[in-house]
Parts: structure tokens; C-alpha cells; sequence
């Protein structure tokens, strides 16, 4: 395991202390993540916790229920009591980017419907100001061509994200554009004006959401309380 | 042909009167709109007239190819003229409600990416205020039990849309909820509140959007210029 896959474990049996007996906990995506609910399995197993996950992910809900953790959808569930994710940038108001791994939708779908998030990072994740990510918008394919002349005309530094040629597509077959926007003054206005935009499905700023930060530092987790 | 197809042919007829030699026309579906696209095709073959239409649909598309108007994606084409459809019911303030048809997300693309929109519709859909025709959303299905609680607890009296006990799904394959609010009285605050909502991907309200109205009255198409 190299050094920075030991951190992240660290972070994962941090983040999994937050979990208790009959909760229902919403499971992220990504590499830290995979960690904590490898963490998460060990605790099932352990102390015969009664716990349900609902995942964001196929590859996560295989992984959930490899380990013994029972899973169900979004839609199957009364209310989600504390969702452990990851993010792709953080700034220093706990205002967040997510959307790398083209799951935001889902993911905030997700996250909206719990009393608590937790995101788990490593330290690069980080940032005074959101921005140096580019920030991930899922679009509906009908006249995306038109609605990425209108973000280049706005400033916004759109980009298609492509693989070999060919759009990459989201779990709702949508496609995904990039804004390389560096600097983001004022993410609420920001978000407010791409709400407003027709054909953008749903936008990577994840605003006022996230209740607890932990993040994997040289000298060990550390929980941050961001509202 | 019933008295009420006459108005329609009527209304299609004059809304035609509108389109010029190598316009770029957006062209909609709907009973109201088959009759002008029927018209049009009638116009490029007797005037020899250099069209494109943009249709919004595929039924409108094979309708127009069949007629021998040439067609293109809206991500085909630099810009559109003329967009021509129909609507669900306008307002005094010519603010609209589509969506009835399932196809209000492909419209309003069409519609915002025109230069010019214009709705062709019989008197019934006019009225002081919207409300009484049932708003649709277009939804992402994953999450959307959660989202119908919520507009639900907003009171926005959602029901979803079902055709023999399954979803109605829409070009993009997402579902539809209706809102059966009866009387909106802002719709603009209304918009705002849908937009900013995760799970939404578009509702039916067209603000500030249409031009020209032209309604089928008994005493003939009667032309309304909007804005």
C-alpha cells in the first residue's frame, strides 16, 4: 500500500466512527471512499451493526454488498441519516466541486436527501477558493452544441469531457461539460445563473451541504465542523 | 374535416405568412402545428422557397421530410429564425405552459435557441392566468420519489404521469410529474424555485419567451404580437 493509500485508510476508519447502530447511510464514490466502506464492512461484521447503505454507484454497491452491507436505492428509503462522499475540491467556507468521476447528479440527488454529509479528502483536495477544479456540468446531449456557445460566450471556458473520440456519458446518459473557469469569484451566483440555463441537468457545486470535513493530513485526520 | 380542424388549418395557414425565403424555421408538434407544417410544405413547393426546418420531434421530422421541407438537428445549424409551435395555455402576459405532449424540454431548446418564437393555438388555451393546465416537469428518475415528497411538501400537488400503470418517459428518458397547482400567481418566483431544484432537468413555464400568438378564433386566426 503506498503512503498515500495509508492515508486514506486512516481517513476511512475515521470517517466510519461517525456511524451508528440502524442508520441509514448514503455511500459515495471514489478512491477514499472505497476505504471507508471497506472500514464500514469490518464494523458490520464486527459488531453486527444494522446498518443500511444506499449507494451512488453500481461499483459501490457491489463493493458494499461483497463486505455484508445490505444496500437500497434513493427512491426505496424513508430518509438518509448521514452520506460519507468524497469531493473534488473544498474551499474555505466548506463550499465544494464535485463531478470528476461524472456522477455528481446522483450523487447530490444523494446527498439532498440526507440530515448530514460527511466529505472525506485528501489534503490536496483543499482550496482557498473553488475554481482550479474545473467545474463538472451534466447536459442534456439535445443542443448541447448550442448551450456550449452560450457558456463560451459567457466567459465560462466550457469544454466538452471526451474519452477516445467519443463524449463521455453519465449513469443518465447524458453528457458532461467542464468549465476551466480557474477562479470562482462568487459560487452561489455562479450556480444560481446555471440553474437558470436550459439543458444543464445539474452543475458540480455542491453549496451549503456538507456537514463535516475530514481530511488526510502527513499528521493524521483531521475532522473539520463546517456548519 | 371538423369545424375545429378548419380554425386549426386556418391558424397554420396564416402563421406560414411569416416565414421567408432561407429562414431557418424551428418547427413543433402538435395537432395545430401539423396543419401549418402541412401549409409550409405546400409554400416551398409551389414558391420554390429555400427552407430548413428544425423540427422538435420525429414525428414532425418524417411529417416535413415528406413534404419535402429539409430538416436538421439543432445542433446542426448556426441559429434558427423562426421557431413555430404550439402551446398549452398562455396568459395575459403571454407567459405559457408546454409540456403536455412530454416534449417540453426539446421545445423550450429549440425555442430559446430562436431568434424569433411564435405559438399557434385554438381560444381554449388562452386564459387570464395559468394554473388550470397542469405544470410538467421533465425528472431524472433516480431520486424522484424523494423530489415528489418534496413538491409535495411545497404544495405544489405533484402527480406523476402514467400511461397503463408505468411512467410516461420522455425523449431523453426521463419521467414527468405534473403539478396540479390551479392558479399560479407568480410565475416567474415559481420558475426560479423549480430551476434551483436538483432532480428537475426542466418545467414547462415559457417566460418572456413567444413574440407572436396566433389564435384560432371563430372569426378567423386572430394575430397577437406578444413582445
Amino acid at each position: 500500500m503506498t503512503h498515500q493509500d495509508e492515508l486514506k485508510q486512516l481517513v476511512g476508519k475515521e470517517a466510519v466512527k461517525f456511524i451508528k447502530d440502524n442508520m441509514v447511510v448514503g455511500l459515495g464514490t471514489g478512491s477514499t471512499v472505497k476505504f471507508m466502506v471497506d472500514a464500514l464492512g469490518q464494523r458490520v461484521t464486527d459488531e453486527h451493526l444494522s446498518i443500511i447503505g444506499v449507494p451512488t454507484s453500481e461499483r459501490t454497491r457491489q463493493q458494499a454488498n461483497r463486505l455484508g452491507i445490505p444496500t437500497k436505492g434513493v427512491d426505496e428509503v424513508d430518509h438518509i441519516d448521514l452520506t460519507i462522499d468524497g469531493a473534488d475540491q473544498i474551499d474555505k467556507h466548506f463550499q465544494g466541486i464535485k463531478g470528476g468521476g461524472a456522477a455528481h447528479l446522483w450523487e447530490k440527488i444523494v446527498a439532498i436527501n440526507s440530515d448530514k454529509n460527511m466529505w472525506i479528502v485528501d489534503e490536496s483536495k483543499m482550496a482557498d477558493q473553488l475554481g482550479t477544479f474545473p467545474l463538472p456540468l451534466e447536459v442534456i446531449p439535445y443542443g448541447s452544441t448550442q448551450l456550449f456557445k452560450r457558456l463560451k460566450e459567457k466567459g465560462y471556458q466550457p469544454e466538452f469531457r471526451m474519452a477516445a473520440d467519443k463524449h463521455v456519458t453519465t449513469d443518465s446518459n447524458n453528457y458532461i461539460i467542464d468549465l476551466h473557469m480557474h477562479q470562482i469569484d462568487d459560487p452561489k451566483s455562479l450556480a444560481l445563473d446555471l440553474d437558470q440555463m436550459t439543458g444543464i441537468v445539474e452543475h458540480g457545486l455542491f453549496l451549503n451541504i456538507v456537514n463535516t470535513v475530514i481530511v488526510g493530513r502527513e499528521t493524521g485526520p483531521q475532522v473539520l465542523h463546517a456548519r
